[in-house]
């Protein structure tokens, strides 16, 4: 579909908040931080959110690996952000693009197991049948070893969390593959004392 | 462009969570749902986020409302979500679109000074042409009592709570007065003991 997305690898990127509901929050935070290995990916933090880039598969295992060391701290943890690949008005710089594939933290986040509900939204942008390539993708969420449910404006999903990551990654990777310029928003939730709706 | 966009009222939406970093959350949570009146919006909560369906003017008023009460306790606060409105997959159920205009929180969201950060970005869907739209507002939003700057994947909005969601506000009504379905992701934070970048 664009230039970028035959052969080379594009720049994709998440900009994103960690959310621990403790007085403990900084704490959390940092030490998440430190247990993550993010020297595959450029990263900016400030007062309202971080931002990483580079190669997908790094910034999805960077992603994954935070949330969940934060949540299996037991405490009540969220996080909220957004992937996008493919802005038009986006830049080549603020990325490490020659890094190789191996994920940095994919092992270690193999052994934890931790539930989460999540919920998803998809955007292609500049395209009049967006439409098709969202229900295409609610639909293949059904297969991907989550439970699959609608809700307003989102998709949810129930599993592991690495299950959930793992499908919010390849429905964001198929659909890129068809539009160039792709955003998808997503929140995740552990540990809540809320019951479930 | 769309024909509800056309005389009659269409029904916004916001899917959101608050975020009060504290071991209070589930207090701060519950005290600024009942200290903030929802009668004009339908709404619905789970342990991921929260809906709420109505007038758009009900929609922003309400989402503030949340946000300033939760900011005003002092402690640190962020709220992240996503306005939309003309989704083709929406259905009619789910909203009071027959309540009158006033909004209810007005006059009492008056009466609190907060500062916060913002980033918010906004989707118009099903246009070849949405990033005119898109750079139309980030220049449009520089003349609402706010300090803009950009940031990856993001516009920063940077003031008073009260004019970060009338620039909010003023960037979804206007676009989506052009394009029929919009979705807009921000998150807001108050409080944060991080320094700014």
């Amino acid at each position: 579909m664009s230039n970028n997305s035959c052969g080379t690898s594009r720049i994709a990127g998440c900009k994103f908040t960690l959310y621990p509901m403790s007085d403990q929050f900084v704490d959390i935070i940092l030490g998440v931080l430190e247990e993550v290995d993010t020297s595959k990916v450029w990263k900016d933090t400030d007062d309202v959110s971080t931002c990483v880039r580079g190669k997908m598969v790094h910034v999805f295992d960077v992603t994954k690996a935070l949330f969940l060391y934060a949540a299996k701290t037991g405490e009540h943890v969220a996080m909220s952000g957004t992937f996008s690949i493919g802005c038009p008005g986006d830049t080549d710089a603020d990325s490490y693009m020659d890094e190789a594939d191996t994920p940095l933290n994919e092992a270690k986040s193999n052994q934890v197991s931790q539930e989460a509900g999540c919920k998803f939204s998809l955007y292609p942008m500049g395209r009049e049948d967006y439409m098709d390539a969202i229900y295409e993708q609610i639909d293949l969420s059904k297969h991907r070893n989550v439970e699959v449910s609608a809700s307003h404006y989102a998709t949810r999903l129930d599993g592991d969390v690495k299950d959930i990551f793992g499908a919010l990654h390849q429905s964001f990777d198929s659909v890129q593959e068809e539009v160039s310029h792709v955003t998808m928003s997503f929140t995740i939730s552990a540990n809540s004392p809320s019951n479930k709706a």
